[in-house]
């Protein structure tokens, strides 16, 4: 379905070629300053056109607020947003309407509605972001005010080029404390903020630009200063919702929290965190950070981190042996220039949806919390 | 919260030391041959003293079906399931009285619940999994008599051992069509189905737990026979939806589809998974299958296939330097013992939520199916 | 919150003074021809300046359907849809800005929210139901295409004038069983399809319009053609899902499904309603009604049949003694013309509600019914 | 479905015949002291058997709570409760297994599930009921510790003997100011308040009962002591919610908040409750009450006062001429004693359910009040 959250809830309309693409924010606390200005730069940061490695449509992407601000503050009633489609009408690629391509979307849709857009994957379109970002502006504007959250994501990976992510690496945990979302795009295009690193990157990209190929790619995601508290057992723990979260991104691949992967070959004596009180607040810590601010699916307080595996794109301008929807086999190449890595774009997105999840769950623990307070007035640690 | 699915929905309650852990499984289907038969099986297949690996409490673990069904038959109304707790007096941990375990939920459930269990975590008990194995079982039975759905699931990796699963191996293709949960058992007690691996996985385990240790893994999972058309866009992607299930199940720290990490790493032109029709049934199929059965969030009838990483046990019987809840220094060791390694007894856990996941996104589809064929009876492809 | 179904769902936005208000309906089913001349019928029907019984303002609320279509035909995506606000700035009515309109939702918004909208009330606003009629348009269509399901809605009370409503009545089972959409409207302005209890309503409403006063009234329902077995045990049966939905609409005070009230005082002997063989069909009917065509939650067949109680309209032009905001006792004279009566315009509302609940429980059945076939092929009665 | 609740959630499970009836009990606020004996008292005012007007089966329906609690306070896991069933064999009614009973659930349940349970209407049982009872007296225990708040069912009307429920009545507005729990079942079987009212529902009941017969009724229900702000617009308006809940119930025919029916014929003027300040408290009151304590949706602080119609048992000893499930035109007579009127029974579950919509609602504007605080300190009344 088209609806993310429980309290902190949006839900998104809207695919390539229709008028409009769109959401609707619902339960956003009230008397926050909101106008346009907070929304439009995440969007245009994922808008395509940014740069030589990016697809050249340049769509303005606008963001209209339609309901829930008054004289700039939130109301706390639903906020609509929408963007205007600059070209709405139907179009006539007329290779995608013989074939479907190869790892899009386009076959599974028509199997499941039995009637093809004229893009071909119907919401699978990128555009169907857009609603997302809209929205997780307005959560990081939430979380920023309730806890001076920060979430900042950047590429760490393009096809086998990489920063090093091992979860014990002093310089990785170094780089997730401090990275800025300023330092990420004054790093370049590709949005990776080590610029030897960068540089790889961005020939890889050529690479397969020029080849009319396509290569995949990681974006990793901190959280910084969450609430401890935050998730809900036993099926809402927090990185069950973060990778439902990811994994909804198109073009998801794979998820992985704290240590992740690497984490299924470290010992459990070095693999666990060991708490200290952090002299300075008297509060809980842990020395490592193996977990990735969460155990047991609720937050401890530490730096959530967790990286996010995109395929590569799978509109690629070379020709592609395939078949056609009619069953004959024949060769695919599609039009135009597309996106050869989607990762620079990803950026806002992954941090949209974190801030979504994170809003929704502090809402949720809000909750919790204020009960636990009236029936238990000493409860605390 | 304790409950997961929209039409085939179960909620779970219980934790170590009550008297009974259980579910109530909503929306099964009426008319179906169901008994405890059906169910002990995969609860067998996940408790605790199956072997030398593994923890060596013998819980029973009998499960007892309340309601739901009557001569042998489901009703349609909600089946209530329990399996009694052995020992649910509070015990009596003096080391967990007085340390949070590094990397358990202890901590964590204080700070959100201002409570302390006598088991420390709660819910983030591995008994709280047994409810959902109950569960998984129907949904399984439900799946086999819709479309002979098959899902299996085995250790593909412990620590630094693994079998190969990168997407483009023929013969990971091969083990993902044709293995079943027979030979995974078969296997031994690693339930890895290779077994020159799963000797050197064993040689993993007991290395760590004779090092009073613990070490990560890896399962992996495939669903064949899965129906075209199954998940919802945009944020109830098929993939999503999973990764959600199985981030949820204690200790898992990553999860990937299809291609998954290592598809980040391949080149679109060979990442893309051509079409053909199938001669003998006339559908549409992939030559390769890196997108693991799930495209635009939609299966393609492909097989599903995806892996879970699990870290190493947090509770280790070796001394760890942490620091007490009155914040003081000190050495907790835990007595007793653990299970150096959760990879075996996570395999129908694993099958499980896969299942529920399935059997919800089915009866979902189920009722597009329906409405699209009344409004346009003529759509097919 | 504003979302409101499981499968069929919809998601409303806006109030009085913002841009426009809207929705997203997700979950309706591909292939349907569809376009704004579906629905606009259903939403001029709610607008105000109707006739000389309702409020002057003269508002064109034209739809435009933003997403979800392609080619006059549902793409099975979500549908966008608003309505421009014709004027859009915040207004400057002093006295309600100095004062809660009694029994308004000034003061509880005021409450909740902590922020004060310039109208009052934000989303108590009568134009949030614009986009519940959009959708609710669109639900039908679904209706009339899977079972040729009709819903007429009309004004059965005004004040002390009403039409007899005992479900023992043959007049008003006939009623039920043949009234039209197109009848209600052709019945004159206050859409009782009765002539002469119509023109004592009007009297009515004419006496309390020119004592700058108000009345209230109730909004009958009937649906027909609804398939068996729709509505979910225990909390979803589908009267329990009809109440939510109809106490949902502002003003409404009061709902009652079949006998209602008055079935209070009917003997079980009488009550009940025995089962017969329709010969033509060689269906389960039942002799009579009572039931209101569900019986245990679950449609049976019959017609649904219920109804809607409205207070008189809060918003009155005499002098009401009450207490500014700032606590000081004072007379509040609204300037304007109001509804002196909401029932007329309710009708499409009720209408377009009951749609929406009969369409996700519709969806819900088919789910029910598909895997019901697939286990237990010879089920049926 | 059988689900009620977003952030304080119930699921039920059982049916007349099974083992046992329960329920699984979410997002308990921990540190409550709870026992069994919180949640006995209401399951005994539930139970049959309690006088001459009720059904003779004399069930314990001793609860057993399975989870949730330890050393006899919650811990914030859901809590699982259960009550055995004493004869869980299927029963063997012959008439029943002949004839669906007419006005019983036994045609529907088989239409929609195609199987008949030994009991007929599968979970349209009261017994159903049980674990909404034992849910309900968590919420309420929740509710009592968070602001006092106290929910007071009891009945009003027995066929045509009533008390005067009309909002205007001085008297009526005291009682339900006052009433206690105590006062209700000190008055004797029938629950209602007014001894000389109280007197001729006993005869009337006892006049349906000796004539093999049934009749209905109405309870009403007060809750005082409501925080302000509870209720979501636009479609969880508290009354919204509450309808839902009731109508839920079995029997159910019809809802009225405040002043209902009544209210539509008091014009506006009158019916509009004004604001003062309280002196005492410095808080906006209104003067009157026809809003039933809840405007735009939203609780204003004062009672929340409705009423719930219960039809007349359907179950009823004489004989009622109706088909058999063959389609053979037959005479019905039920065996066994059966309950002439459900209202006395009906209080405890009335008050359950208002419980679980209450603390539910509190839940979620407690989320709404924090956020608030945090992004707009000030924002106060």
């Amino acid at each position: 379905m088209s609806t993310f959250g429980k309290l902190f809830r949006v839900s998104t309309y809207g695919e390539s070629h229709c008028k409009s693409v769109g959401c609707i924010v619902d339960g956003v606390p009230p008397g926050i300053a909101l106008t346009e200005d907070d929304i439009q730069p995440q969007l245009t940061r994922r808008r395509p056109g940014q740069s030589a490695l990016t697809t050249p449509r340049n769509e303005a992407d606008a963001v209209q607020i339609q309901s829930g601000t008054e004289n700039g503050k939130t109301l706390g009633s639903p906020i609509g947003m929408l963007v205007q489609n600059k070209d709405h009408r139907p179009h006539d690629y007329s290779e995608t309407d013989v074939y479907p391509r190869p790892s899009h979307a386009d076959y599974t849709y028509l199997a499941k509605y039995g009637i093809k857009s004229s893009s071909g994957g119907g919401r699978s379109s990128a555009r169907e972001t857009i609603g997302r970002v809209a929205a997780g502006a307005i959560a990081e504007k939430v979380l920023k005010l309730a806890n001076n959250v920060e979430i900042v994501a950047f590429v760490s990976s393009v096809g086998p080029v990489s920063i090093d992510r091992d979860p014990r690496s002093e310089s990785f945990q170094n780089l997730l404390s401090t990275i800025t979302r300023e330092q990420v795009d004054a790093a370049g295009p590709i949005r990776c903020p080590d610029p030897s690193v960068a540089d790889e990157m961005i020939k890889q990209v050529e690479k397969y630009r020029d080849a009319k190929d396509s290569i995949g790619g990681v974006v990793t995601c901190v959280i910084r200063n969450v609430p401890v508290g935050l998730g809900e057992p036993a099926f809402d723990k927090l990185e069950a919702l973060l990778a439902h979260a990811m994994l909804s991104i198109p073009a998801t691949k794979a998820f992985e929290i704290g240590s992740g992967f690497i984490g299924t070959n470290i010992p459990g004596s070095s693999h666990n965190d060991p708490f200290y009180i952090d002299p300075s607040t008297g509060r809980f810590r842990t020395k490592t950070n193996n977990s990735g601010g969460i155990q047991g699916g609720i937050t401890n307080g530490e730096n959530i981190y967790f990286s996010v595996a995109f395929k590569p794109p799978a509109t690629i301008s070379q020709e592609q042996s395939t078949t056609s929807y009619d069953g004959v086999d024949g060769i695919l190449a599609a039009r135009g220039r597309h996106d050869p890595n989607v990762t620079p774009r990803a950026v806002p997105i992954v941090e949209a949806m974190a801030a979504l999840v994170l809003a929704d769950a502090l809402l949720i623990q809000k909750a919790r919390e204020a009960t636990r307070s009236f029936v238990n007035p000493e409860s605390s640690i």
